[in-house]
C-alpha cells in the first residue's frame, strides 16, 4: 500500500501502460483484462485501496474501450485521487447492488469479439490475486467466458522495466546495500535473531523504505531452512547467519541476501560459502538478452551440483522484482521465456545443510543489451561479524 | 499475520473447529472445503504464512477424511510449528511440481460423494480470498467440480464465537476504548490528520494491539467521506472529527468510531450527532437472538430517515468481527440470517453531509441470550477536544 503512490508517474504514464496492456491482451487472444487491487492495479493506475476488502474493485481493460475502474461508492473518492485516475473512468457501485452484473455489462458492451464468443466463450485475463469469490461471481454473471490468470496469460506484462522504473529499482537496491553496510557493524553474538531483524527493519526504513516485506535472520541450524523467518534463537560465536531482507522504497522493491559469520569460520563453512558465491557468479554471468530464464537457473545449479551439493540447493534460482518483491520472470527449470533488456530479477542460489547451517547469496540483476548488471554491489566475500 | 498465533488455542481446539467446519460443509451439501491463507486458515489451524505468495497453500477438508494442509516444501517447517499442526497432515510440494493435481487427488480420494458427481459435478467451498490463479488451476485439474465462496456457501462458519473468543474480542474492545480515552486528551487543533492517526496507531499498540488495521481521522469536510482514511488536512477549531480505528490484539479484532468536536459545536452539529447516537442506540436495541440481520440495519436507518437525513446514510449498518476486523454477518437490507448468541458485529450508522461534515458512532456488539451487549463502552455523547 504505502509508498506505492510515491512513484513519480503521471496520468500519461499510466495511460500508456494501460494501452500497452490492452494491446498485449489482444495479441494474446484475450477479450479483456480484469485487474484486482494489488501490484497489477498499482502498476496500471497508481491506485492502491487502503485495505483489501470483500467489496469488488476491478479495472476493466478491453481492446477498443476506454479503461473503467469498477469501485465501491465508499472508495470512489480515494480512487479519484490516484495518479492514474485521469486516464480512466470510475464506475462506482453501492452496497447491496450486484457489482458482477455491472462488470459483465462492461465486458459485454464492446470487449468480447464475436469470433471468440463462437468458440465456446471469450478468454479473459484476471489478476492472479483477484479473490476467488469475485471470479466465481463473474463466472456466474458471464457464463460465455473463461478465464486465465495474468501470470499464465500475460506473464511478462510488468516484467520489462522502463528507464524510470530501473532508476527506482536501483535506488531501492542501493538502500538495501546501505542497510547491509550498517547491519554488519551491529553486535550479533548474544542477541536474538528477532533483535537483529528489528535492526534490519529499522535500517531499511531509515534508508528510505516505506514498506518492509521480510527481514530473515537465520542463524546456525536455522539457516538450513531457506524460509526460516526469524526466531528467538540467540546467535552464538561460530554461527553462520543468513540475512535476507527487502521491501518497497518509492513503490519499487529491494531484495538482497548475504551470509555472514560470527567470528572465524571453519574451512568447510568457507568452502560452502565460496561455492555459493561461485554459483551466484555463474548465474549472473549467464544473463544476457535472448537466453531462456531456465539457463540462469542451470548455470548456478551446475556449479553446486558439480561440487556434490546439488541435493542441498532446494529452491529455484530467482524471481522477478518491480512493484512487488516477488513476481515473474522466474529463474527456474522449465521456464523458456527469453530474457529481455529491462527485466529485473534475483539471482540467489543457496546450499542448506540440514541441522547444520545454510548459505545464500542474492543480488538483483537487470538485463542490459549485452549482459546483466547487478543492482546490489556489497561484497560477496564472507563478511565476519562480532 | 502477527498476533494471530498468540491466541491461546490448542491443537484440540483447532481439531474441533475443523470437524465443525467439515460437518457444516456436509450439511450444506458441499463435497469439501478448500481454505487459503488468511482468516479462515488462521481460525481453523492457527497457521498464518509469513507472507502471501503465489505458491499454493491450501487446507483440504472433506467429510470422512483427515484434514490435509497442502504447503510449499519451503514453508513446511513453519507450517509444522502452527498450533493446529498436530491436528492435520502436511502434504508438501516442491517448486516445479503441480500442486493442483496433488490437491485434486486429495479431494478425489474420498471427498466427493458419487451422488454429487452424478448431477454435473461436486460442489466445493473455497475461501473468498483464495487467489483466482489457484481457483483456475483447480477448475482445470478437477473438471467435474464446481465452486462456491465460503461467504456464499458457509457464511456463518466463523460467525458464532465461543467463550474464549468472546473474551479475546472483549479485551480487544477494551484496548480500543482505552485508546479513545487517551486520544481525546491529545491536541487536535493545528495538527494534521496524519499526526493524530499516528497517535491512534501508537496508542492501539501500547494497549496491546499487534496489528493496526485502520486509523481514520476525517476532519471537517473530510468527515463526509465515510472511507476517507487520513490526509494532510490541518484540523481547525470548529471541526467535527470522525475517529474510526481498530486492529488485532491477541489475534482478535477491535473496531470503534467516535465523532468528536474541536471546541464548541453548532446547534446543527449537535443535532446531527444526537441523531446518529439515537440511530446507533436503536440498532443496538434491535439485537436479540432470532432477529434477522437486516432488522438491525432497518432499526438504525429508520431513525435517520425519519429525521429527514436518510439520503445521507450511505452505507450498511454493520459487519462481523473476529479474527478479522471485517467479516460476516453483515447488517444490511436483504440479509435474512437470524442472529445467534455469540455473534459479534459492529453497529455503526452515520450521516455524511457532502462538503460539510460527517458523524459516525460505532460499537462492537455481541448477541446474548436476551439482547445485545456492547464491547465498547466509552461515552457516545459528543466529546469536546482541544
Amino acid at each position: 500500500m504505502t509508498g506505492s503512490t510515491a512513484a513519480p508517474f503521471t496520468a500519461d504514464d499510466y495511460r500508456a501502460r494501460m494501452e500497452r496492456a490492452a494491446r498485449a491482451a489482444a495479441e494474446a487472444g484475450l477479450a479483456g483484462l480484469l485487474v484486482a487491487p494489488g501490484p497489477d492495479l498499482v502498476w496500471l493506475t497508481g491506485y492502491a485501496p487502503t485495505a483489501p476488502t470483500e467489496r469488488l474493485t476491478l479495472l476493466v481493460l478491453a481492446p477498443g474501450q476506454d479503461p473503467v475502474l469498477v469501485v465501491p461508492t465508499l472508495e470512489a473518492p480515494d480512487a479519484a485521487k490516484a495518479a492514474g485516475a485521469a486516464a480512466l473512468t470510475l464506475r462506482d457501485w453501492t452496497d447491496g447492488k450486484d457489482p458482477y452484473a455491472a462488470t459483465a455489462a462492461l465486458l459485454d458492451a464492446s470487449g468480447i469479439p464475436h469470433s471468440l464468443k463462437g468458440v465456446g466463450g471469450a478468454l479473459i485475463g484476471i489478476s492472479d490475486n483477484a479473490w476467488a469469490m469475485h471470479l466465481l461471481g463473474l463466472q456466474k454473471a458471464l457464463p460465455a467466458t473463461f478465464y486465465a490468470s495474468l501470470t499464465e496469460a500475460l506473464p511478462m506484462l510488468r516484467a520489462v522495466k522502463d528507464a524510470a522504473e530501473l532508476k527506482l529499482l536501483a535506488a531501492a537496491g542501493a538502500a538495501a546495500d546501505a542497510t547491509f553496510e550498517d547491519i554488519r557493524n551491529v553486535p550479533f553474538a548474544g542477541r536474538r535473531e528477532s533483535e537483529i531483524a528489528a535492526d534490519l527493519s529499522r535500517l531499511l526504513r531509515e534508508h528510505g523504505h516505506a514498506q518492509v516485506d521480510f527481514t530473515i535472520v537465520a542463524s546456525g541450524p536455522n539457516g538450513a531452512n531457506p524460509h526460516h523467518g526469524v526466531g528467538d534463537r540467540v546467535v552464538e560465536r561460530g554461527d553462520m547467519v543468513v540475512l535476507d531482507f527487502g521491501g518497497l522504497k518509492d513503490g519499487y522493491g529491494s531484495d538482497t541476501s548475504r551470509t555472514v559469520h560470527v567470528g572465524e569460520p571453519t574451512d568447510e563453512e568457507r568452502r560452502v560459502h565460496d561455492l555459493v558465491r561461485a554459483a551466484q557468479e555463474a548465474g549472473v554471468g549467464a544473463v544476457r538478452p535472448g537466453v531462456a530464464c531456465q539457463e540462469v537457473d542451470r548455470a548456478a545449479r551446475a556449479v553446486i551440483a558439480d561440487a556434490g551439493y546439488g541435493e542441498y540447493f532446494i529452491h529455484r534460482t530467482g524471481h522477478g522484482i518491480g512493484v512487488t518483491t516477488h513476481e515473474p520472470p522466474y529463474m527456474i527449470e522449465g521456464e523458456e521465456q527469453p530474457l529481455v533488456p529491462g527485466m529485473c530479477f534475483s539471482v540467489e542460489p543457496g546450499v542448506y545443510l540440514p541441522g547444520r547451517f545454510g548459505v545464500r547469496i542474492e543480488d538483483i540483476v537487470t538485463v542490459t543489451d549485452d549482459g546483466g548488471r547487478r543492482l546490489n554491489t556489497t561484497s560477496r566475500e564472507m563478511v565476519i561479524v562480532e
